[in-house]
């Protein structure tokens, strides 16, 4: 169900600590449950494009973003606009291609792994924050935008930044992806 | 670690629809993974206490509570402190017996069920916000503080408030129970 737009801000913050330790039991309960890093990175994405396109809605009612014409604006949203909004940080963005339709994300905090030290013991192919590129994923997807979106560098995993790709798999129909009235 | 108190509270804030649909995926896939509705109960208590084990020292540095001296005030500080902390609301406090060991938070809304109409088929005795229970349970322990945490009511399952009781197992002992300098 749609809500009303402009609530106060206020009334839909919570505590980062508390998400960032329940997602971590999340994480925890689906390693218990699939043996394979890939089953808990696929699940992972599966659950976040779920919540991605049971968000969408409440993002385009409250962020008032206008009309997008190109994926660099769509990306440009989704850094400045919808990370601050529900996680509190900015990435900043770069384009991958001449045809400018790859683009990468760049976190330089992941509030997400605040309590992580490392990967779990034998669980060094698992991408913790795959729930972020369901969630991409999915809220594309209620726009009508496909696109891969994955962890290309992770500094969990040793790399100097956590950064998360995304590729438009098709040109953006104005028609189909603009916001509906 | 401990972290310095006074941060600004902005930083660790975060959207609360984002946590509510996180949240919501962890009870479905415990549901998934346990036949038993007592089992998922049990699991999501468990899950809560590991929790409230890590949140109650960030907790203590950055509400500066000061020592309690009994166990309304500790349950105030629950109501007052804590649950508009972390989740941004306020219960109202009942004290349920005159030993005054017993306390119920009562709950005149959970954000935690914003998204959710009803309990999943057959699963009438599943106890959705049980991570709570734990949570609370977890944090009381780690000052010293034996308490059994349970919900006695539930507006999921047709009640008219939800309720969550606190039964305080042995006398505070002011030494024990007081905040480590």
């Amino acid at each position: 169900m749609s809500r009303p737009a402009h609530r106060r801000p206020e009334y839909h913050k919570i505590n980062k600590d508390l998400f960032v330790l329940t997602y971590g039991a999340l994480v925890a309960q689906l390693c218990k449950d699939y043996e394979k890093d890939e089953d808990v990175n696929k699940y992972l994405d599966k659950m976040g494009h779920g919540i991605g396109t049971r968000l969408v809605e409440d993002f385009l009612a409250r962020s008032c973003v206008r009309r997008c014409h190109s994926y660099s604006e769509i990306i440009d949203i989704i850094a400045q606009v919808a990370f601050k909004m529900y996680l509190g940080i900015t990435p900043s963005v770069a384009c991958n291609n001449s045809s400018r339709n790859e683009f990468s994300l760049i976190l330089d905090k992941n509030p997400l792994v605040e309590f992580v030290e490392e990967l779990p013991a034998g669980r060094t192919s698992l991408c913790y924050c795959n729930l972020l590129c369901g969630i991409i994923r999915g809220a594309l997807e209620m726009v009508h935008l496909d696109a891969d979106v994955a962890f290309l560098q992770d500094r969990l995993k040793g790399d100097s930044v956590t950064e998360i790709g995304i590729t438009f798999l098709k040109k953006p129909d104005e028609k189909k992806y603009r916001r509906k009235k």
